[in-house]
């Protein structure tokens, strides 16, 4: 009966799109994946794992030997095989390599030497390329006789002799214009291109603003060396965003759900341990006025609230910034009036919420000036908060570096020694 | 020389795409995108209007009068006037509805009619259908014929007298078959199909799983309606993974950069507001105890140890299991398994962060019943962390509510809280 169940299961499995079968392995334990993935038909094991997610890839590729994963490998296009080169062990690739003809070789060993968040390494090689002297009908007629048309082809792309782009021709006006057209005539050459070295961020803002389906990736002399596809941006947005959000949720990467606990554990090392660090720093700072803290206790019950809501306020302005930064809407012009207006939203925020966190210290403690203490570090930690907020990314950006990672940690941590320090400094020179 | 300047600079935007001239309006002072607005031809106002952002929309539809506005939207498709109308004076998307050709009015309302994160309100109606029954010659002479071919079209519909969708007949096989063919027989019938009422997040996972470039959208008889596009599941991925960041960094909506400052503190109020209730809980939390604190002030120095770890441990938690209910990877089975997993890893993690922080306390204190309450209160506070991080998201699932919006607020007032008492707790039975 077990048997027949498996049977049932490997059926099923062979009809599903190799997307969806990593879906169902992302989603298994461990013991039950392994035998799911022992079901999937050994030509189609490399596709799927170029779908799967980087950790879930790790734990296929750890239960296939080397003639298994040499065999995958050998399925896939030059440029599916430098994705998922990274994660294969040194020898499969170098045999892999080997086996293949001189010019994927090439094209292989150059798609492994872009950075990773490069348009190299989004790239694919399925071009069509026609002659710019030639008649639509000349075309048509090649066209039919290729065995294959890649998937995405929008418009193919016009070179001469030596490879040089001389412009595109969309399949659109392939099929409008009257087939004795010559391509010159008809071919685009207003176009956007792309080169291997371009940063794969700038190419899908493109993308997005342009609504391209394919462009074509160009050498710097401008002979064509693949192309980009619109698949290939859409999983590019995705995993980036995916990433912004485990970053700014404190993950280092993807977590396979089912991962052992001590990869779990190492996944969320480095952010609990800069958190710890930046705690006991302003641990210190407490440490400093515990004196004034034994004479009124009360400030150790308010002072977290002056921490938190400054944290809270500068992580705002920060986003925006980034955002702005990463939209290229910040020039040298408009930073100062940016920087300003920053500093008037945290007067106002200060003024409103500053009142409201006097009022609750006055109601529970019936102090006026423990009130006023607590609105004047109220105010003084947003405004810090709010120059932080705009200086941290700026500064950062301008010093070469991303801009988003690990500023929320950053403005956190002065907003929280720096709140504690206001709020107490205060305190110990007005109350005591 | 005013002047002059004037008209390079209208003679550049003229050159510049739509996507850009937004861009740059997007990251102008309020004055001066008034300025450059004003220089832009009238025939254009729509298409860039669809392009900024809402909030800088907001600004420039706030500068027109209706006849502008009229102008603007009738230069529009019906899918794009459904996409502007929310933000135009209703007496103007009147008169232009008057104005449309009824079948296109029918459309517009339709459009108007559905869900925003539905599929109908992305979808278009650029579509191009043909009959099963003619060749594919015939179909080539028919484009040939029209003076216009949608962007992106990289199928046509196949539909019969009725407008019941019988399958796609891609451009690729419409160029590799022998004109001879009949459509019916180089058709597709396994396609993916769409409905308006559909999520457009589901739509976008089809679109990035099975690299689709456009996908029909159907009524429930099957009725060809529309058809989505990636360019729109582009912008919409974009448009989402914004909206998640923004709302990490808890802002509203996107900021007009150059916004006055009281609509920054409104689009900033509700976060500001609701941190500071939690804030205010866990400061009574803390007053409950400021007896114990003024008998050990060391224990105010020590407490946002704590309560920080536990909010970013469950923090990262949180991340883990929205992202997984948002691939669909929990199900009944494994979510008990995933359960005792987090537990797990909060075991682990309590006891070596806890040994570290207790040796701090230790160290600092020199009180080694000091440094085993500390321990002791993070690895309870980590345990609570693992718990309602994973609690939280699922109940919210299961409720129909969207896990991951507020998720990160409630975890942290948990945490925070739950720290204070915890470690406030055990140093009132233990230490005093």
């Amino acid at each position: 009966v077990h048997k027949q169940h498996l049977a049932e299961l490997q059926k099923k499995l062979d009809a599903m799109h190799p997307a969806d079968v990593a879906r169902l392995l992302e989603a298994l334990p461990l013991n039950q994946r392994l035998l799911v993935w022992d079901l999937v038909k050994a030509e189609r094991d490399g596709e799927i794992l170029l779908e799967v997610s980087d950790a879930v890839r790790e734990s296929l590729i750890q239960s296939m030997d080397e003639a298994e994963l040499r065999a995958a490998a050998q399925t896939l296009d030059t440029d599916e095989l430098a994705d998922l080169a990274p994660d294969l062990p040194p020898q499969v690739i170098e045999e892999v390599m080997l086996s293949l003809p001189a010019e994927e070789r090439a094209r292989l060993q150059s798609a492994l030497s872009y950075a990773e968040d490069s348009v190299g390494a989004l790239m694919d090689f399925d071009i069509i390329t026609v002659r710019e002297d030639v008649k639509l009908e000349v075309v048509m007629r090649y066209l039919r006789r290729l065995d294959e048309f890649p998937d995405q082809t929008d418009k193919l792309f016009v070179v001469d002799r030596t490879g040089t782009l001389k412009g595109v021709l969309p399949i659109k006006r392939l099929l409008l214009h009257d087939p004795a057209t010559v391509v010159k005539d008809v071919m685009e050459q207003d176009i956007v291109t792309l080169r291997p070295e371009d940063k794969a961020r700038d190419a899908a803002s493109a993308f997005e603003r342009y609504d391209l389906v394919t462009a074509p990736v160009v050498s710097a002399d401008n002979k064509i060396v693949g192309r980009l596809t619109v698949d290939a941006v859409v999983d590019y947005i995705r995993e980036r965003s995916e990433a912004e959000v485990l970053g700014l949720g404190g993950l280092e990467e993807e977590e396979d759900l089912f991962a052992p606990v001590i990869k779990s554990v190492k996944n969320r090392w480095a952010w609990l341990a800069i958190n710890l660090v930046t705690a006991f720093i302003a641990s210190r700072v407490i440490g400093i006025f515990e004196g004034t803290i034994a004479q009124l206790t009360a400030l150790a019950a308010l002072m977290p609230i002056v921490a938190g809501i400054g944290g809270n306020s500068g992580n705002q302005t920060i986003t925006m910034i980034v955002r702005a930064l990463a939209l290229g809407q910040i020039t040298r012009e408009n930073a100062k009036k940016l920087f300003l207006k920053e500093i008037a939203v945290a007067l106002v925020n200060g003024v409103i919420w500053g009142a409201v966190v006097g009022l609750f210290a006055f109601a529970i403690y019936h102090s006026v000036s423990l009130g006023v203490v607590m609105m004047a570090a109220m105010i003084l930690n947003l405004l810090l908060a709010a120059v932080m907020g705009v200086l941290i990314p700026l500064i950062r950006y301008r010093l070469g570096a991303d801009p988003a990672a690990g500023s929320s940690v950053m403005i956190t941590a002065i907003t929280d020694s720096g709140g504690f320090f206001i709020f107490l400094g205060l305190a110990t020179l007005f109350l005591t």
